[in-house]
């Protein structure tokens, strides 16, 4: 039987019975243990919450456990109703504690009190450590356990230090080195140690040190370490003390989440921060009704506006037929502008600072795109309704994609001075705001041109 | 001086002059030395090709090599001219298999033939196995240099055949067992031999390996294996024998590759792939004019359905006014519906034969957030237009919901299914075409109600 056949096996018995009898139980683990562990995450994050806990008990204790840390952090919490107190706090302690914070951080207060107490100390302690670091802060994604390397060290003593503790940190290819003041001095890497000479001092074997202090934006050192290809670095507090490492894993998640939450709110809704599929209805319409709502009350300025020239639009029915065109195209080229300028932020191309250059940027290419699609407008009508109204279109055009390309492009920035997430304030508001002045636009040369 | 101070020096030197004079260049270097990589890497992507290929020049050559390796390809090729032939055939013999071939896609024929036939003779043979795979397979990406672990060595031996090979691979951490035909039988990591007693055989300490094969898709490939926080996995060929190794940094480009392109797209332009600032105005142009033209020429399909009902609107211009806001809605509600699904196919959780409950989730989504709009929308439009206008404007609202939230929702699979890229065909065609359906909903119910 191929892994495709077990699977769509277990996800049609899946569907058929919501409480999986005995017999069939048994016979459940034994398929689940087929397909290779890509494939059990699959139809794990597919199902609802109560079949994906069938399969997390279903699964032997290591792929449950290898699963179970696979998922994101809201979808962890979604699934703790459903799987039991004991398979939690099984699942809870095997955490890593960076991804047990994220954990803590999508649960109720009370509930994540219950887990801490569930701890045993040490790992109650280092938990501790992670959380006392602000959300959004790098510290909070970051692995408190390290091995404490000392430059004085030789190879040989740092060798039989990583065996000691091999079991107990994150990360053991990728190694800080520390004066005895725990200040870091360097790295090394357990691939340069392991080639040298057992006597050399690993001072020797040190390298400039790429690290972040840990009250640092988790998004901006992610998006500049990823690129770098490093497997880890350290994070250090104010003075340069070792206070854990970032793993590449880790750092690789975090702009992930980053990503689906841009491109959520570029699509003008709230990002569902779990599979599509197994998302409830209700959570569905949530993140997107008050999107819909604000954008339909801004959009209430467009009423307003053509309300205003109600009288031109009377004497000229031949204009209404060009609204959507003229508005469509103007939010096209902001759209264009403000994804672009959107995703340069985000990844650290554009500074706040940058607002002139970008400006200037957009300008001239709306101007350009303008000058293209203008005339082509400016053809066509004039072909099938005559010069005037080809007049009008085609320098309406010009005017739209100038305007709309400018605003565009200086609105994600604008939304980050004053604090706010770009994303929200690009495509969906940008494409309410030039309709409003794309309109005005229109009316005002239509009135100019057709003398009304 | 800190290192803000040092990198805004270098920059106004940079702008200032574009040859830089002998005496500047020493001065130049030495503070070129000072910030940490990322920042030199952060400079280099905001310049100008020319400036970057003088910063690259004048960094130490270690350094030089790191920053350029951590450029993209795309970004990479652009700077090829600016370099000079020496450097460049430095910087390209010192990239990793991997990232070489990608290189060499990104550069006219006759160029690659001219950079591969610079290459030393085992770094040809080498890069031609990857060149060996098609594009947009995972085979291209991976990395052909792998120790040899046999199943039959103990965990000495394999120490020792790694300390050999240690500098030719690209990751010696997670680590593919063989049998002596080739044939994958599990995996291992550095860590857990390097914990286990010398005499034991490697087989013993064998894991149940994760891993692809060459011709699959590179895209779907990288989507599942990033989640699972493995640092690298093997490749095999069709008979399970190994390949290379596909190495966590790799799989997090390959996905961010991705994500820039669908945030492009959705966004109504083709991807830059170069940082913003340092793109040429016309490139910027060209990966937005083709786009704009396409859906302006679409939306003339509105200009149609407007001009089937002009007399409607010559009886009631009030219509007229709502348009933009009809059009808005219908559009938002469809993007809201084609960026998750978008997202959705693109992390897997959606497959293309989900169509019919992703269709049933988005009617019934669409009709729940209609409901809302519309009652929201008959209430003001019936207390300043009067009740007759209160209806069509609810009706539609519903209408138009429910059907943009269930045509956004399926088109992204249709694209998918016909073998175009889901993002193409989500947003900004959604918009076009329920913009156009819109109407016609708008109008036939304007004509029902109001008897005209």
């Amino acid at each position: 039987m191929s892994d495709v056949d077990v699977l769509e096996r277990l996800e049609r018995i899946l569907r058929s019975d919501e409480d999986v009898p005995p017999e069939r139980a048994a016979e459940l683990a034994v398929m689940l243990d087929e397909p290779p562990i890509q494939d059990v995450v699959r139809l794990v994050e597919r199902s609802t919450a109560t079949r994906a806990a069938v399969v997390l008990r279903l699964l032997s204790r290591r792929r449950s456990i290898e699963v179970f840390d696979t998922l994101d952090a809201a979808h962890q919490a979604d699934l703790i109703d459903a799987l039991g107190d004991r398979a939690v706090y099984e699942f809870f302690s095997e955490l890593d504690p960076d991804d047990r914070v994220s954990l803590l951080d999508e649960l109720p207060a009370e509930i994540a009190e219950r887990f801490l107490r569930n701890l045993d100390d040490s790992e109650r302690d280092i938990t501790g450590v992670v959380l006392g670091y602000p959300r959004g802060s790098i510290g909070r994604r970051m692995s408190p356990e390290v091995p404490h390397i000392y430059e004085d060290l030789t190879v040989d003593e740092t060798l039989q230090e990583l065996r000691r503790v091999a079991d107990d940190v994150e990360t053991i290819y990728t190694l800080p080195i520390i004066a005895r003041d725990h200040r870091l001095v360097g790295v090394t890497s357990l691939r340069d140690l392991f080639t040298a000479d057992g006597s050399a001092e690993v001072s020797g074997l040190m390298d400039k040190p790429v690290f972040a202090a840990a009250h640092d934006d988790a998004e901006e050192t992610a998006r500049w370490f990823v690129p770098l290809d490093m497997l880890a670095m350290p994070i250090v507090d104010e003075s340069g003390r070792l206070l854990g490492m970032l793993t590449f894993d880790d750092a690789a998640d975090i702009i992930e989440e980053a990503d689906s939450e841009d491109t959520a709110r570029s699509g003008a809704h709230e990002p569902l921060q779990q599979p599509y599929l197994s998302t409830p209805l209700l959570k569905i319409v949530r993140s997107r009704i008050v999107w819909l709502l604000v954008l339909a009350v801004s959009a209430l300025l467009t009423v307003q506006v053509l309300d205003t020239f109600e009288d031109t639009l009377a004497a000229a029915v031949v204009l209404s037929l060009f609204i959507p065109l003229l508005t469509g195209t103007g939010g096209n080229t902001g759209n264009q502008a403000a994804t672009t300028v959107t995703r340069a932020l985000a990844l650290g191309d554009v500074r706040p600072r940058d607002v002139g250059a970008v400006a200037w940027r957009e300008v001239r290419v709306g101007m350009l795109l303008g000058a293209l699609l203008g005339s082509l407008g400016f053809l066509l009508a004039t072909l099938v309704y005559g010069l005037d109204i080809g007049i009008v279109i085609g320098s309406t055009l010009f005017g739209v994609c100038t305007m709309s390309a400018t605003v565009g492009g200086i609105m994600p920035i604008v939304a980050k001075k004053v604090g706010a997430d770009p994303a929200v304030f690009s495509n969906p508001f940008i494409s309410t705001l030039s309709d409003a002045t794309g309109l005005i636009i229109y009316f005002l040369i239509a009135k100019a041109v057709l003398g009304l």
